[in-house]
């Protein structure tokens, strides 16, 4: 998905409150929006959203000398999610439809986007909970998931935030392991997954994990390592999680399943949704 | 007040917003978002917001070669202020407290403001009415007000926006309207009221109008004509109506009352409310 123009106002928003989160100095936020409204004034809209972000917090790590400000907000959302893990299994497993229900829980995981809003708290993701297990989905879109799932060999699972993993966990647990890879960012970036996070909440215990060797808050794959690239075009089914996956993989190769929590209007314009809206989508190649 | 870091992302939000009420181009959006992006970067912070208010729509001006982008907004906000004057006026007349009445429907007018959202309309502008007749005003406010309206002998009503004039018409008509001047923006700007407005709704037929030769969204008095600068020291009290003329006269001198409904989160943050408080408040000199 390229970039629209209503995007460059939410960077210079994301950019202060990442700069908050890094650091109390105010110097160092004013320093951040400058060079932030610099770097937007200047840049191709024809990249993804993520591309910009990937800058965005590459400045703020530079300005604050902050490696990676959202170390506390990923290890309290792991913390969280892991408290919440025996009942989510247990909702799974008394559901009509445990696969079914595991998506709509792995979609409801995804409300913990730091990039989107900065005030997301055990509330939001309650809420999240029950809106994504009642939401209406397109006809078929869990089955034809589920089969998708049943008949691939080779299913890379691709991870969006800390937190939300412990949901995407409930979800693989529901597909036979041996055929999943889970996949994490190759660095901080907002709080997006990293292999910490696969350890910290036991996903490295049950799949193969692998880093994509990048630090954009989604999955460029121009920007991935050489070896993440060829696993990609590997893999049989595409999994790709929440909103800068969407955002970075729409043209991507592959037979590729975006699910997601549709977060901000410009996604929901492009997807023709709702703002709010549970998304479990094959992406047909055109 | 100074300039937030909060309110940079919103002025680029106000730029797109107003470049596209110019303009069908989306060439011309992106090039109002660039220049925007790049004066931000080097702006000053000690300026008042509506002194980047003033950069921004002499930004879309050029870029779309439209004079008076909201001259239809204008219009139309003026036209329907209009067919709800013998309502207003029935509200005052009806009331037990009239002038307590016409300055709180002074504040409800003040909700049609394109600087803050452009998604204002006649569902909004009730809603304001009626909120605004309920709010909870500090104890002795409107008394306050009233004592100094009764005692000034030259009172400079500084008005805010088209379709609010017509509000700000009906507090006029209920003070001795001999010893009021109401007050322009000197040019078009985002859709601030103008003389052409002050002569749409009949104000020039009721008090003196007089405009400060600036186009800025509020009163930068360095800004304004050196005839209405020495107008504005004279007068013996000055109302000062919405947000503009809340950031830029905040400091300046004179006994000032400042009317308005608060519309931003970093307004409410400096006044000290909640974001839709009204607020009428006679600005003590430190």
């Amino acid at each position: 998905m390229k970039t629209f123009l209503d995007c460059v106002p939410c960077f210079l928003k994301q950019a202060l409150g990442a700069a908050r989160m890094a650091s109390d100095d105010p110097e160092a936020h004013a320093r951040v929006l400058r060079t932030v409204a610099r770097a937007v004034a200047e840049m191709g809209m024809d990249e993804t959203p993520p591309s910009m972000g990937q800058v965005i917090h590459r400045v703020v790590r530079e300005a604050t000398g902050v490696e990676d400000p959202y170390r506390e907000v990923k290890d309290h959302f792991n913390a969280l999610a892991l408290s919440m893990y025996e009942r989510l299994k247990s909702m799974v497993a008394e559901s009509d439809d445990p696969f079914g229900t595991a998506v709509r829980l792995a979609v409801a995981g995804n409300i913990i986007d730091f990039g989107v809003r900065s005030d997301i708290d055990e509330e939001s993701l309650e809420r999240s909970i029950s809106e994504s297990l009642g939401w209406p989905l397109e006809d078929g879109a869990l089955d034809a998931l589920r089969r998708a799932v049943d008949s691939a060999d080779d299913i890379l699972y691709v991870g969006d935030n800390a937190g939300e993993i412990v949901f995407d966990r409930v979800l693989i647990e529901e597909m036979d392991t041996d055929r999943v890879t889970f996949v994490v960012r190759g660095a901080p970036i907002i709080n997006d997954v990293t292999m910490r996070d696969a350890v910290e909440v036991g996903m490295t215990d049950i799949v193969a994990v692998v880093d994509n060797g990048s630090d954009a808050p989604g999955t460029i794959l121009s920007d991935c390592s050489q070896e993440f690239r060829e696993r990609f075009l590997r893999a049989d089914l595409i999994i790709a999680k929440g909103q800068g996956n969407y955002e970075t993989l729409s043209q991507a190769p592959g037979r590729i399943f975006f699910v997601l929590k549709v977060k901000c209007p410009v996604i929901a314009r492009d997807i023709g949704c709702e703002v709010g809206a549970v998304i479990v989508w094959e992406r047909e190649i055109g």
